[in-house]
């Protein structure tokens, strides 16, 4: 039968993954997909490594648009990154009358909603299963395997470099600096390593599951965003010593009032099967009506793994290439004129538990105080410690969990507690989420 | 637009939930799928407590052969079990140019092969996410998540109610009966237990999800299956001081020699996050060349969360009710024409760790003789510990791990331990696997 013919843009990490698999399991993926998938024409600035990845087997140009625009190339595999040129390239090819392959989340988390519009328009296929936590089919979950449900709430480690710093300041009890360090040393954090460690890259792929699963447009300037270059060794300590572990995750959730989306350093507890992910590994959390609770775990970065996403997509697209459109699953998961526009929290009106740390003066009726201005705000404490400071200090550290609570309550009573005479310095604050129901 | 017209066969625990699902969500459903789903009607013996859960909403029938027959309905939904009337009326709804959806593993696993044949001839569509691991979307992981991998192995928890017995007995020191006992008291048992107990239900699942994975006839007949009744709390508690749980693992592999296809009991590192996979929930680990390792986790029975995949197969096959069948996802991932015949290993040709325990007579030279034996079988220990008796008791313990090993092998070992006299018994022998690569 007659190959259907790939455009590659870029052959850095992800591309060469991507070359590789193709080739080496063409066999296999010949008898899955009925067809041979064979990428005809591979495009990089750097024309030299490509030739020599390529060796021979496809047709190297240094300019993306020829791809784009060539009446040969039947889907075109955006793998350049970044919003800019890759942007202009995907819409080219839509125009073009071409399927797009995808794994750029920040791409589609800022310019989702056009790119969908224009393929919709254009009747074209936008796939995008390794925009989100590499090789795990989290995509087609969350828009085929639970499409019986009313998804509630998702939440997930979708950033494998911080969970490997939060995994070694745990482990080996490392300052955040010295984790950092570390995972650069292996190649797990990149040199300017700010999209990760501040949660941006994260809340790209969480913007695009909540727009999956609330059939809502893509909204990554509403998403609340805090990375963990702020945590502590001591807050990890202490978190454990309460029966939890912190981890950096994207949460969205539909509430009556409206959608969370939000990625933050959050306290979960540690028998859940989700608070064991180690390392660079990704894993997905997702409560539905009907199916509980599922999880979905795997690699969440690396060459081969998000090929293997870059690559299920291929099939995809090939199977449905000369099919109806009104056959294909939709985009977004929900039919394009049946998304609606449910509005994103605040986060001053998301309602969580807390971890809230302080230190205070070892004085008589510090707590008192503490738990009065907690009281007005409406604030119920679940669990409290004191450590008591070490001879010749004379600062005690105390660490409350909260009931949930409006963020708004609790960042009020902050402001009161770091006022008192007898709190010293900031109240450390971290969410706490028990990811029952 | 025209609503798709679904007969429901059987509305006991999970019919029901099924018309309960498509009820509650059939908002979402509809937006995502296109056009409503819509159950016409459900035949049930029991048309008094079908009447009751329907309320007047579908038509009601004794006579499931009436439903498959009906010009009026476009997919039969299979929930009765079993594999005679089932097999029949599956056939016969596939004769009339209906699509079929079901949950029923024990038809596929056994007569799976004769009925994806049919379906292929007639050019209508079999799903069948329901039948392997309840609300997971695990089938459509493997069949369309993967397509780019040659997938190595596939390990899984697929029955709860054995997962739940293993939990209680680890958790609490019960014994297997006291455990089952607990299971029956709430309804996590039936009161034959004997299909989940012996691993026949885990394996019907296990076949299924082989012949998805590496394009292969269903081959249940050729299975190797073993429960969990023999297992002693002993064996347990012995498996945590080495490092490892003891679960029922449905395990397929692909080798050079052929297909590994086998369900038994299992010591797997305690670290796995699959070891950490308590009471009735399933989860599955599947090996990819690609993507390495990824794991699927959610609830595998129960009304509601099997409804969920049994709503996810009817958007599925309504959005490709139209459309060609080649544009179809083969139902075992590989084009019908694609099958390959890979034989299935005979167990004693299987490659495994084993845990082995033994009860000796406390006297000199012990140890030694085994050691010999196993020497001379190829065998090589790689952990062991030896239980002294209480007081007054002249009888220890021996545990050993060994590496890898044929199957056959170790039970030519054993049966020169067992001749020994300075041995007392049988050995008790359970399969281990390290699940890394």
């Amino acid at each position: 039968m007659k190959p259907i013919n790939v455009g590659l843009l870029g052959i850095g990490t992800v591309g060469g993954g991507t070359f590789t698999v193709l080739s080496r399991n063409q066999e296999e993926i010949t008898r899955r997909a009925g067809r041979p998938i064979r990428i005809a024409t591979v495009a990089d600035r750097n024309t030299e490594l490509a030739n020599k990845i390529v060796d021979g087997k496809a047709k190297v140009t240094a300019d993306a648009f020829e791809v784009v625009r060539d009446p040969e190339i039947d889907i075109v595999v955006e793998l350049i990154g970044g919003y800019g040129i890759a942007r202009e390239l995907v819409l080219e090819a839509i125009a073009n009358g071409k399927h797009v392959v995808t794994a750029n989340k920040a791409l589609l988390a800022l310019h989702g909603n056009e790119i969908f519009a224009a393929a919709q328009k254009k009747g074209v296929m936008v796939a995008f299963e390794a925009a989100v936590a590499g090789g795990i089919p989290i995509i087609k979950a969350l828009r085929e395997g639970l499409t019986a449900n009313r998804i509630e709430w998702i939440a997930g480690i979708i950033n494998g470099t911080t969970n490997y710093i939060l995994s070694e300041m745990r482990d080996k009890g490392l300052s955040f600096d010295t984790a950092l360090k570390a995972a650069q040393a292996l190649g797990y954090a990149e040199a300017d390593p700010t999209f990760d460690i501040e949660g941006v890259d994260a809340a790209h792929k969480l913007t695009i599951m909540s727009a999956i699963a609330f059939g809502i447009p893509m909204q990554f300037e509403k998403a609340h965003v805090e990375g963990i270059s702020q945590l502590t060794r001591e807050d990890i300590a202490y978190a454990e010593e309460l029966g939890y572990r912190i981890k950096l995750l994207g949460i969205t959730r539909h509430t009556a009032r409206g959608v969370e989306l939000r990625v933050h350093p959050t306290l979960i507890p540690a028998r859940r099967l989700i608070a064991s992910v180690e390392g660079v590994m990704n894993a997905v959390l997702v409560k539905g009506d009907a199916v509980g609770h599922t999880l979905y775990y795997g690699r969440g970065a690396g060459a081969e793994p998000t090929a293997s996403a870059v690559v299920a997509d291929l099939v995809d697209v090939t199977r449905m290439h000369t099919a109806d459109p009104e056959h294909r699953v939709p985009h977004l998961a929900f039919q394009a004129d049946q998304l609606v526009d449910i509005p994103v929290l605040a986060i001053g009106d998301v309602e969580t538990s807390f971890y809230l740390r302080m230190q205070v003066f070892d004085r008589p009726g510090v707590l008192a105080d503490v738990a009065r201005i907690l009281a007005d705000n409406g604030i119920s404490i679940e669990a409290m410690i004191q450590k008591e400071p070490p001879e010749g200090v004379d600062k005690a550290s105390i660490i409350l969990l909260t009931h949930r609570v409006l963020e708004r309550n609790v960042l009020a009573a902050i402001e009161r507690i770091e006022q008192l005479a007898t709190v010293d310095g900031a109240v450390t604050k971290i969410r706490l989420e028990e990811l029952g129901n």
